[in-house]
């Protein structure tokens, strides 16, 4: 099992200061103490500490970072929460789910994921998740309260923390990694005319969730970016004999 | 499965309005819609209405009793919810194991009891009560939320009653079509001399190992051989514009 120790809440925007709160004491109940605030739309104020009830250390110990894709760069496992079905992302799990797959491998940093309290995570933030968690939720009746959401996962990876993993646990390449992958990548992809100048960002986004599902290993990220780097060598090494026989 | 139609969740002397309107929020997520309210401790404010955000109709149908033992009445069975240890009742459940016992169970009028939040349940309270449910948490840090405590064990509950799957299920591509993309792709590599001629298998590998774990779908596999194409018409177009240069 991941340690608890190693799980982080990564709070996208949020809007609500009772809510950081509420989310700081519904994480130490459950063993969890870290906390990320991306680009949060609020101050802390008295309501967040009193709504987080003697949880005030895991709201003072929190990360703050003004973009998910800076927050994103120390985890080895990015875990989006989303009621909403998306397209690009085959590893849909429920919260007993995921805490199954999580008991299964060794030491990761996984973040968890969790978007605005009005419109909860966008198409641009699921970009970076490999995984999905859904919490299975009256049809008629979704939204549910941040804090809420939270404490329901957290239970479920409570109740797991206490497993131990078996067989061998990929070496996942860290997120920081991925994104200069995913930037080489692109930047190969507009030289060949394969992505559309004016918009990159959709056949990108099929290609990340590509690689991401493909749980890369470091040595994977270096052989990757090998054959890039050959690529664009082959390329300029075409064009400078063109070069010199026309020169 | 005791239907969630013949669940109650009994509030004993709750505090908050806010609270309260947390509650039924949580339970209107999670398919509840009995909420009794047992010598409530405060009026029903704006606060509870914004709390509930939506679930106001769950707050408007409860039932308010002066005292516990008048609210039990119609019940069949009376779980009530402790950290604490009683010593007089002997089943006590995990909120996942109250779920089971519920789905060995046909339909009975059940009540999940909620203490104040401040003291929790009393003796006095317990003593109405045949089972007893804890959920766990930290042990330096147990005192959780009575909204949160009410998400937790109705999501326990509605798991049990909703055995749908969530998410989707990958189109995935077939073999036949992988070994293609694989074909291609080598040859590619051995075009732009990133493999070894004499031994092009090892990488290739490694490489089909990363792509076979990415579950690809027709779809990716139709994007990843348009890239392979694209490059190649990309390096025979310099090569063509090279020849007639030289021409």
């Amino acid at each position: 099992m991941t340690p608890l120790s190693h799980i982080s809440i990564v709070l996208v925007e949020p809007q609500s200061p009772g809510n950081i709160g509420a989310v700081a004491r519904a994480m130490k109940n459950l063993g969890l103490s870290r906390l990320v605030l991306v680009n949060s739309q609020t101050e802390l104020t008295p309501e967040t500490s009193h709504r987080a009830c003697g949880a005030d250390d895991v709201v003072a110990r929190s990360v703050r970072c003004a973009t998910l894709r800076e927050a994103l760069k120390p985890f080895h496992l990015v875990v989006g929460t989303s009621s909403r079905s998306v397209p690009w992302i085959s590893g849909v799990f429920r919260p007993s789910e995921l805490a199954d797959h999580l008991a299964s491998l060794g030491e990761q940093e996984v973040a968890l994921v969790f978007g605005p309290e009005r419109t909860g995570l966008t198409n641009e933030h699921l970009d970076f998740c490999r995984l999905l968690v859904t919490i299975p939720t009256n049809p008629e009746f979704e939204s549910m309260n941040l804090a809420h959401a939270v404490a329901i996962v957290a239970y479920e990876l409570y109740q797991r923390s206490d497993a131990r993993p078996v067989g061998r646990s990929p070496d996942l390449a860290r997120t920081a990694e991925l994104e200069e992958l995913f930037d080489h990548l692109e930047r190969c992809l507009l030289e060949i005319g394969f992505l559309d100048k004016d918009n990159p960002k959709r056949i990108m986004a099929t290609l990340r969730q590509i690689l991401s599902r493909a749980e890369l290993e470091d040595r994977d990220v270096q052989i990757l970016r090998g054959i890039l780097r050959q690529w664009s060598w082959y390329a300029a090494h075409i064009k400078e004999s063109q070069h010199q026989n026309t020169a």
